[in-house]
């Protein structure tokens, strides 16, 4: 391969007074595009060497003037109070007590009709009579309370600091640099100034190409609180708590005919996380909230479309209510989205949207001095090539499955002179990046036949993702499953109950995955309640079915067993109440389909306590202080597997596939088209006959990949090489 | 001390065949009882000797004749079917199915109205009109049966074999020798024939002066599988299943004006283990047969007494509605009642029941060649002293605090033969025993001052137990909590939530303890949901009580917090759904009075995850990846200690009283006869001034003990050693 055919589909974050080093850099990476990044700026030199620009605006946050004018139309949300413990009959209640008041404030009287009070002891409202709100002292007095019982004010808040440009100023101690406001575009006003301001942008700005949304008007949910102990009140990537404010809770009640009230967002302190089982009337304010969204989000790209600009949305941030993956997302009309990634879920996350020409992933690391957690990245003691490699090495997998259009970087260029070794490794990746991408575009690879179904409570919705990076939940059994099937030669799509309710498993789908602790939205929580459901997967994979079990699979509390699905799946959990009833003592198999690859498998699964198989026919692949953690069962024509825990890395995501292979009752899959190597994985482009392997890991592995007609390739690979051979099977 | 003065309280296990030896051995261990044990005789030579003569008899499988003659007054009980899933409207279940047919049969139709056939799949039961019994083929044919739904029949069954006998029969392979059957009092011919019986046995062993009952007419609930991989399908020792019956159940309704159903028996396959629950029917059903018994018990103790002869009873096997603890039980006029101990809690169980003059313990090991798990005992391999040992170590500590009349052994005495230092070792412990009982004849020991009450489901009724031995479900933290107390100087009591409901807390009570995990018995479960219990404590910690809480006190379902008095330990548990919800940043206090004497102290706790501290206040004492295992926590003028969880050691039980103290907010308890050596422990007897200090271990131990005025004493132990030290202190 030569440097010079492999060009394009790639963006450069751009840097004013490092014109040169920008342009060099972008010849050397095959840029095609070249970005602003948050606190930088493009120079005239840079804009017009003939590359395309990028332009990042977050509309919410860009008229702080008119923000700081406008205090009463910023956006607002419902917090609960810390809880008070009543020792008489009067109890005094500071709502914001605890709250980080630099984000949060109680504002006018507008709001307080939304306002509720509890008693969380008996759980019961108490009446409006009863209380009383004192503006001068900030403070609710409760009179009538029952002593020692304990209670909390509901109550809304307006915001006087967006969350990114907090959290930015905060960790990089930015002083007195200006606090930007977020607000409400709900409000009349508010609109016409967002409109009015982005058509002037989009005047003054006629270098710009593209204009890259960050996102729309709603940041996910960030409470912060005043002891630095406890930052993190409430933190929640996909939750809705930042779209509620009079206005928008009025309109609901008006379009849909029903109430919304402080404590359907608040939920006992809960509020809605993405984790947890979602109400009915939550969803119908989500889809609410995205209508509104996708209507004024319209008229903003049109606006952008009159300027023969292109509309870009990023997949962050301010994302809530833009869903990608939500029923009126083509609507928008954006010509692109871009998907920051640090695992290879959240590539097919971007890659799978509907709706859009181009797909652009921004990898990590980001050109900044530090990472995530305050360790070097372009900074003394950094190695940024390392990271770059590990974060390629997440996201490569993925990208072997499924394309994408273009990749790029973010962040402050500058900063990379000191490390060309990472300048020459961004250069191999973005060549890598676009020959995948070229075998995409004339075949998709190879798949194991029968398409695996993720079934959680949010269904299409949450595809490829279970809000957040991994490493935020790394305990989500599910974001392990999603990171492992993302580079697995299998289609996955993602399926709601109520899909199952409509229309029963459809026909394609021959393996059903359902993973997660009992009571979240994963694994299903009530939704297992509905004996509809029950039903139709057992008769489902009696018929030939497949069912992976993981964690608390189909587990809700009703007077049948804790694993609604245990007769299909041969275990069940006692949860305590189970004590006196007898186990059935099993024998381990120890050389099985499922765990040939792997040894030491028990190594890789958590112990669950109170895993129990129900018969002498479950065979148990692996188990741990005598309670099993890996099982298979035969159900009529279908088969089950039940793993413990999943927790991602190569030898889980082996383990993985071959459950999957093996319910599917397709062992021959093994030899077509697998690396024999876990380390390593392989894709096969049939049109092309290009036969790609990646080594996953820093070390030197060898390899023999096997075809359905008895090609095969042996092979060794360098620490993370990606070798394409072209006819070799 | 000589041997000499020290005679009587211990019972021994005569022999015949062996009549010198026998009465050598209760010579050199002072005997003053000689009893016969299952499966021995005594001769005359024996009878003859000049002691006093315990004889064991077990009325309901004493006429095996009788018995078989009358198979239709068998005893019986409810079971559960295996689950079938319905694969057509059609279902057929045979209810024995997977159950050992030795012991279980479907006998005459009578009981055929008390049958119930559940979908599980919906938890309704199914109409009495779509399912028929047929006799022929001992099949419950369903119709109508909703495909893919799960079908269970619950049905009763009379059984053939008694357990014990069962037990014994096939532990020991007894081939041919008669099986026996457990006949049911309940019918009035039994009743006759049963107290015929025990008159007829009275005249004809006129040289008994003891009849030790074993027990009375119900064993705990024991059902077994027909599989040996799953033999023990449901055990507890606190169970009533054996109790149900046809004319039991019209009684009931008869009585109580309510009816039972299998259902409240069966409860779904989990049954009414003791570690559950129970509901207010269960619990009436319990006191329905507690009073059957009493009142035919109380008729055969007056036959016994009739004869001149004592009455006891055995405080295990056949103990079902014995109650020792129960509303009626000293009605029953017994004489003495003798508790089998492993365990220093299981000496408490005994020691403290009243209404019965005299409490004796057999102690272990049981003279038999193999132990519970088939260890050799007394067997080639076997080291009996050092069984001995451990077995003493453990009961000593309780007899410390509270002592018992008597105590004995049980078993076949010709096997001890082999091992003199076992003969010795007996002798010595019972010449301990008996200077124990005679300073606790004088005066009670030292006690820290202010009670501790232990809370749970059952209260007063499960007063030391939770059902059965230590060893049978290590797991219970409440199991390893009594074992701890019961070697600790602190008054103990158990408390129901009815109790608190309807009085409060009593006003000795200063401490109370709350321990399990959720949903059990033992933390309480439902009994959570009391507003009035929550607040009444709440109250009662505010006002200066003490609370420690181990595993998921308090824990239930609400819309409030996970743990309802949170509030007051300072900790709750994250179950899944604040995955989102900040938990505070806690460090460690690494120098607190309750883990003072403990170095690793993280070792002896086990991680529960998703405990989090509330806030800044609770002070941290010990944690493992993050996780709070020992908290401490102000409430108004009371003090909180949590425990993650509690096993028993010298360990755990030294942290444990220093929460006490603690919680008492008594530090000074430590100085007041605290042994400073914590695998050592001592008792002080004040109107005797006896100090005597115990080594628990198997290592020589020095261990100084202070009084609370100043006075110390210095002590080296040998191993196991009890010293005893007068005018000491």
């Amino acid at each position: 391969m030569t440097k010079t055919k492999m060009k394009g589909s790639f963006t450069l974050p751009g840097e004013a007074g490092y014109e040169d080093f920008t342009l060099q850099m972008a010849e050397k990476w095959g840029a095609d595009v070249i970005r602003d990044s948050d606190g930088t700026k493009l120079s005239d030199e840079i804009i017009n060497a003939g590359y395309g620009i990028y332009s990042t605006i977050c509309l919410i946050r860009s008229d702080n003037e008119w923000a700081k004018k406008n205090t009463d139309k910023l956006q607002q949300n419902f917090l609960m109070s810390f809880p008070v413990i009543a020792e008489s009959e009067t109890v005094v209640i500071d709502p914001l007590d605890g709250y980080f008041r630099d984000q949060f404030m109680i504002m006018g009287d507008d709001s307080k009709e939304f306002w509720q009070v509890y008693d969380r002891t008996t759980g019961v409202e108490v009446s409006t009579k009863l209380w009383s709100y004192d503006k001068t002292t900030g403070k609710v007095t409760i009179h009538g309370a029952t002593p020692w019982h304990k209670y909390t004010v509901n109550f809304l808040t307006t915001r006087l600091w967006e969350e990114i440009s907090m959290y930015n100023h905060i960790t990089n101690d930015w002083g007195d640099k200006e606090r930007l406001m977020a607000v409400e575009p709900r409000y009349p006003e508010t609109r016409e100034n967002i409109l009015k301001w982005l058509e002037k942008w989009c005047v003054e700005n006629p270098d710009t190409t593209v204009v890259r949304f960050t996102s729309l008007f709603y940041n996910f949910a960030w409470f912060w609180g005043d002891d630095k102990k406890n930052r993190n009140l409430f933190s929640d990537w996909g939750s809705y708590d930042f779209t509620v404010n009079p206005l928008s809770l009025r309109a609901f009640e008006k379009e849909m005919g029903y109430k919304m009230t402080s404590e359907d967002f608040v939920n006992g302190g809960n509020y809605n996380a993405t984790h947890n089982v979602p109400t009915k009337k939550y969803k119908d304010w989500m889809n609410f909230i995205h209508r509104f969204v996708v209507e004024l989000g319209k008229e903003c790209i049109d606006i952008v479309h009159k300027y023969n600009k292109l509309a870009y949305v990023f997949y962050d941030d301010s994302w809530i209510g833009v869903e990608p993956y939500g029923e009126h997302f083509k609507e928008f009309g954006f010509d692109g989205i871009i998907k920051c990634v640090f695992n290879g879920f959240e590539a097919r996350l971007g890659a799978g949207v509907n709706g859009v020409d181009t797909h652009e992933l921004r990898l990590h690391p980001y050109l900044f001095p530090t990472g995530l957690s305050g360790e070097p990245t372009f900074a003394p003691g950094g190695n940024p090539k390392l990271d770059a490699s590990r974060f390629w090495v997440n996201v490569r997998r993925a990208l072997l499955r499924k394309p994408v259009d273009r990749i790029g970087l973010g962040g402050y260029l500058h900063l990379i002179q000191p490390f060309p070794d990472f300048c020459d490794y961004i250069e191999e990746i973005s060549d890598e990046f676009r020959t995948l991408k070229s075998f995409h575009e004339v075949d998709s690879p190879h798949v194991v036949k029968g398409k695996v179904a993720v079934l959680t409570s949010w269904g299409k919705l949450r595809t490829w993702s279970c809000s957040g990076h991994l490493h935020e939940h790394p305990e989500v059994d599910l974001t392990n499953v999603l990171e492992a099937l993302s580079g697995l030669p299998v289609d996955v799509e993602f399926l709601s109950f109520d899909d199952i309710i409509a229309n029963g498993v459809p026909s394609d789908v021959k393996v059903i995955i359902n993973a997660g602790c009992a009571n979240s939205a994963w694994s299903g929580g009530d939704n297992w309640k509905s004996d509809a459901v029950v039903a139709t997967l057992t008769k489902w994979v009696h018929n030939g079915g497949g069912l992976i079990g993981i964690n608390e699979p189909s587990a809700v509390v009703t007077s049948d067993s804790y694993f609604r699905l245990s007769h299909i799946l041969g275990v069940d959990r006692d949860t305590g109440n189970k004590k006196c009833v007898g186990k059935y003592q099993f024998d381990l198999t120890n050389d099985h389909f499922i765990t040939h690859d792997n040894n030491n498998v028990e190594e890789l699964m958590k112990l669950l306590e109170g895993i129990f198989v129900l018969n002498k026919d479950v065979k148990v692949l692996a188990a741990k202080e005598g309670t099993p953690l890996i099982t298979a069962n035969e159900f009529g024509n279908g088969r089950a597997v039940y793993l413990s825990s999943f927790k991602f890395s190569y030898e889980t995501t082996r383990l993985l596939y071959r459950a999957i292979c093996y319910t599917l009752q397709n062992e021959n899959a093994m030899t077509e088209y697998i690396s024999s190597n876990l380390y390593t994985e392989c894709a096969y482009y049939a049109a092309g006959k290009q036969l790609v392997i990646i080594n996953n890991t820093e070390e030197v592995r060898e390899t023999v990949i096997n075809g359905p007609n008895g090609e095969r390739v042996e092979a060794t690979l360098k620490p993370f090489e990606t070798k394409i051979l072209i006819d070799a099977m």
